[in-house]
């Protein structure tokens, strides 16, 4: 079918990152097969809903932000690290190149609510922290200590906790 | 740079078809240069404004509908010309494959806004009618008298009216 | 198998357009699968033969005349709708771009030949006034109207005749 | 411009192949850059004329046989090395996948004239022989001796010879 | 040119991750340019240099170890994050997919040398914790702390570090 | 799987070439699948081993040399043939081009040893000598005769000889 309905019912947020991201891909709209697109919706709870750092290995993004006020963000290769961030309110359009990590997070007192434009039928959807911190089984935790500058127990607490996926 | 504004603003429909496209490609936003991408917001006016049938030379889309109620639909090519149609309320989400006709029609009582994602940086927009009709130069009346089963009094008729572009 | 015998036997053309397409895919010629070509033969009859306002939403195309006189043309995308036409004769070549729609005329007193070169294994053709007013469900009358700015009764007119594909 | 005339003008074989080749591509025909195809004529002298062995580095080939009697084939890589050829008539058609070697042969008593088809705007030819006995500076005749299984005064007489392209 | 001398000198390790990585792109050597390929060699310090994770944002890439021990994995998308990590030791080849955060770890007692082929001219890295905790200007702590489950302080202690990359 | 061992093991080299290659496609290992890349081995006896004029119908590639002193090279395409050579040494790297011939020549008195990197999972290798003359069935000899200047007895000599792929 080429169909699908309801994409602007409000999604629920009440979980730890206040975010809930709805992704059509061709596994949900079989008339996306072939076709080199997808859509996401993106609900972000009110003051501090966070979709957290990520990347899509297969696509480019252009977000449009219907409601909210969000500060959004992504940041360049190596060696530059350049952080392009904005803050968006209703109406405003921004682009999150090939691969590269980005995030929104709602600076606003209500509800906010975006959607995504990929152009994949099958993005992928790499959560930074979840899957360096939750992989399982589990990294060695002497290498996320290196990686990230932190100290093996707490990377091993960081390990055991819930990585909950927007 | 990576951003826009002001997409969430109405556009005026008062026109003959009662539309009105705003399409964000890589020359509105210069970081969608080699991002596979565009964007397009479609204000249709209440009771009948339409998105007359057009196709995207180099592009696939996802049609997303936020307001309104539309007649909707696509048409498949030779030799099935099987029509794909479907009344579509806010939250709906229809796909109209690379390269096929498709229209959008309002058939509500109030304004009807969509969003049209397409994967290139530069989709373009045939529109089937004013492209054949409003040609410049003209297309011999000879031509579109036979091919559309019309005489050829009427083609010039239609060759000298005006044809908006949505 | 990689062979088609028999693209040279001259087409019939009497039927109400005056010409015949025979269309060599992946579906004709196996060995055609995933190399990128099709080929096409195309019979003219002569005194005004059509090949009708079409487009390929998968493929450029390479036009080949070998014998006869034809006025062929393309239409460029909105908002030009630029016109380039040009009479060909035996031996000339003319490009026609990636989804744009074009069509081929015989003005000449004999029957024309000519073969179209397109880069996709399975191009697609959509003649766009049988797509239109053929489609099976038929299109809302309202919408082509509007569209074509023809009257109501002068569509479903047309949409009750036959739509023979080239 | 998106127009090239005179391709049916008969060109002239009288050189040791017996074979001319004209090549259009974005070169030649200005339109076709970004379009992804290119057309060549092929002309072989009666008796003999030979395309010799070679391959596009970029693009498939639909061969398609207007005048004459041609033994055509291709190779397959390694390991097979199967060769599918075939004898074709006027109105033959016969694909040649992507990369592999080529050839048509003219078995016939008069002139043979085809039309080669090709998915790039700029496709190559590496004309076998002269590629590897023609190359400026000269291939070390070792490599070559070795390869063939020829002696090195056989190798180091060829490569003096000339070697004119097709 | 197409040509580069030296890869095979080892590269000082003598660094907070006991890493370096060369990487020869379309920069490095022009005949690279259009070809759809780039090169890295890899220098692990003995006993624990780290190749830290990260991912290539337009490139799948093979890995193949020349020298010394290593523990390697990647991680795949959402929602499994699951690991597939292997020890290699030299003459092993593992595949990284597109997109994916891999990385590689010496746990060997002598210097390692592998090589990443990409088919990227110009793969780009992204190094995961660089780019979050080095980015330029600072991604707010805000941000970070939520997406990590660390303190405002940990992530403020960490964004002043310096951030070498391999 | 995403993983292969035993590449760094010598391979043998005592047949007419002097020449072996290890090509690692997605058929020897799953996880390369639409990863766009493989990765070959090649062994070149002392003294003359000769990995003869070749190339992939469906690659570019990127050669490093770990061991040894070749004289390595490729031909451009028609018309100017010309032949791009260097003598590589241990940690060099060269680069040939997307379907062009080229060859690589142990010129050393020691054993030499380098990797081929290709931007596809399928890449092909057409070796042209053993291609042409030992196709099955046999080329016409005179087809072969006229290409390559050489009498119809040699051609016939040639093609009944063994023609071993690297």
């Amino acid at each position: 079918d080429f169909f699908y309905t309801g994409l602007n019912v409000p999604r629920r947020t009440s979980n730890r990152l206040g975010v809930n991201v709805t992704l059509l891909t061709a596994d949900s709209i079989p008339g996306l097969n072939t076709m080199g697109l997808s859509l996401g919706r993106v609900d972000l709870a009110a003051n501090g809903g966070l979709n957290p750092p990520h990347h899509h290995p297969r696509a480019s993004e252009i977000f449009y932000l219907i409601k909210g006020t969000l500060y959004v963000g992504f940041i360049t290769a190596n060696p530059t690290h350049r952080l392009f961030a904005k803050i968006l309110t209703a109406g405003d359009v921004f682009v999150f190149p090939l691969g590269l990590i980005h995030f929104q997070w709602n600076i606003g007192s209500r509800q906010a609510v975006g959607f995504a434009i990929l152009n994949s039928q099958n993005p992928g959807v790499v959560t930074t922290a979840n899957t360096l911190f939750g992989a399982v089984p589990a990294v060695l935790s002497d290498v996320l200590a290196k990686a990230f500058q932190l100290d093996v127990a707490t990377v091993e607490y960081l390990q055991q906790l819930p990585w909950q996926n927007p």
